[in-house]
């Protein structure tokens, strides 16, 4: 019985996650994990009693934020805390887009933001990025909410913060910096939600703190948007546990630091060695690579022997992305296999 | 900078949560958590490695859905897990109501439903009910979705299920029929989600589980409306924890047995009790009782003589609710402190 469903439930084309191969035995380089497990202080978190359980979580998690107010130097009014970013960007669509708004992003980029407009029903505008995938924005481009994943994804690359600076400075709507991966990176752009009213800068703990699993990101801007994103998330967005693993993870950020030195030698170690194998390979500042295979074989090629060999990538079918593929930089020995089957 | 905020977004009074007070010496009767800890078997999760944090969780729940749709006797394709049942509730108004649809509830209900029908700019249709909060709906009356708590919050009440079923056939929209209590009824409705194409039975772990700050509720119905939820979700909306401790709970459905047990005898034991005293209490089928002071005291007063008494209960001003109060079932140590101030 359709009838019951929303026209453009029913026409949209909903966002794939990665696979979660039921399979042990598979080096699964496809959705960007953490090689490395989180935090040891989070088994004292899960070593206190359940019963607590039994008591709403707080609903808007006044100690987390103080931590990660503290962390970035603002005020806890100016954070917002969701179960994982994925609600943080889709709370951004419902908070700053009229019916009448639209929402840019670039192409490529995260495939879940044309899909979050079109569940709102609003116009996108999409932005081909440049040759090798560098930043482009048109003369006079305009948009109600613009996506911007710096480093980008899937193409690792990260954009330079004075063109992001001058581009959030001249665009008349929210921009929101989705820096999903900016622990990885050399820099990042943290500064620019703290001194301009129209910037939101995302993180999560899905990436750098080995934490995909427990979905907590935040979003950090102006007391003015925040507020708006408080006043229209669901009740209790964020469980207890998932508001003290949080916690205790943020505290021990040498433990996330560590980890992410580890993946980035690793990265640029093996980046060389695809190089050298005649691998096209973007200058990554995430935790994954963003690889074309030499002349003469396909990427598509690539990916299904891979996948013979139990090592499971990610592979984009399309005009541009198809001619890549996509694949997280995990332990020594599950990069070493992957050299090892490449060659 | 409001000009960032959409317009409905800046008019909206948001839902309020009840208060989480932070002293520890308080009697808190006001946002009808369980009065017993969750399943012991929990503990066993939570002292499982914490690294497989480092994972996404199953997108969609499989393994939870098959144990639910196992309780139920229905397929997992007619179950939809939720970051609690909140987010089951707002996804229902953004997979079931066009722009130029509408969301109907009842008054006095649960004041989400009209804050929902806000966020997503859509009319709302209220029904009031009748006398003592009675069922009521008005000839040919329409609207979208409706929104259908039973039992009902604030009033404890239960509708006959024959006049639920009734109202479901003639209805031209999608009713969600909200049983988030309906383990401390006498009966239910979830054969109508399974019979009609057009009913959905929300439940959640938060009450008779005993398991509020989890954040996990599910929905029952035909497979073409879950599968419109399916779409819309966030891609990965309930944590590996919340999936894995929902599972062991709903899995020790003994436990919550007992727990629900008790809190009947104890509820109907402190109904008869205040009635003596004078107050009105409705026949409550929930964990909370609905209660009208005697002639002489305005509920108001007695909610503020409680809480200088160290106990918390709810109070809702307005018109017809502003003569009752809402007082959670505790434990029967809580609830002889309570019967103790009130006289």
């Amino acid at each position: 019985m359709t009838k019951y469903i929303k026209k453009a439930v029913q026409e949209l084309a909903a966002y794939t996650p990665g696979e979660q191969p039921r399979e042990r035995d598979i080096i699964k380089l496809n959705t960007n994990e953490n090689a490395y497990p989180p935090s040891p202080k989070i088994a004292e978190v899960l070593r206190r009693p359940a019963d607590a359980l039994r008591l709403y979580p707080d609903p808007v998690c006044h100690e987390l934020r103080n931590v990660i107010a503290n962390l970035h130097q603002c005020r806890a009014e100016q954070v917002f805390v969701g179960n994982g970013s994925d609600e943080v960007l889709a709370l951004c669509v419902r908070a700053f887009v009229e019916r009448s708004g639209s929402v840019g992003y670039h192409e490529p980029s995260y495939s879940l933001y044309p899909v979050l407009a079109a569940i709102h029903e609003v116009e996108t505008r999409p932005v081909s990025l440049g040759a090798d995938f560098s930043w482009a924005m048109p003369e006079g481009y305009a948009a109600s909410l613009f996506f911007l994943a710096n480093p980008n994804a899937p193409t690792s690359i990260l954009y330079p913060k004075d063109m992001v600076r001058s581009f959030c400075k001249g665009f008349s709507g929210v921009v929101l910096i989705d820096e999903a991966y900016v622990d990885f990176a050399r820099e990042n752009c943290m500064d620019l939600a703290l001194s301009m009213d129209n910037v939101l800068v995302a993180r999560t703990l899905s990436k750098s703190y080995s934490l995909a699993g427990l979905r907590v990101g935040y979003v950090i801007g102006s007391e003015v948007l925040i507020g708006a994103m408080y006043k229209i998330k669901d009740s209790y967005n964020v469980s207890r546990l998932s508001q003290e693993i949080a916690l205790a993870a943020l505290l021990d950020r040498g433990h996330m630091e560590r980890n992410v030195a580890r993946i980035r030698d690793t990265r640029d170690r093996v980046a060389n060695e695809l190089r050298g194998l005649g691998f096209g390979v973007a200058p990554s500042e995430t935790n994954f690579l963003w690889v074309k295979p030499p002349p003469g074989r396909t990427a598509q090629q690539v990916f299904e022997d891979l996948r013979k060999r139990k090592i499971l990538a990610r592979y984009f079918p399309g005009p541009r992305t198809g001619e890549y593929l996509r694949i997280t930089v995990a332990t020594e020995g599950e990069m070493r296999a992957l050299v090892d089957a490449l060659r």
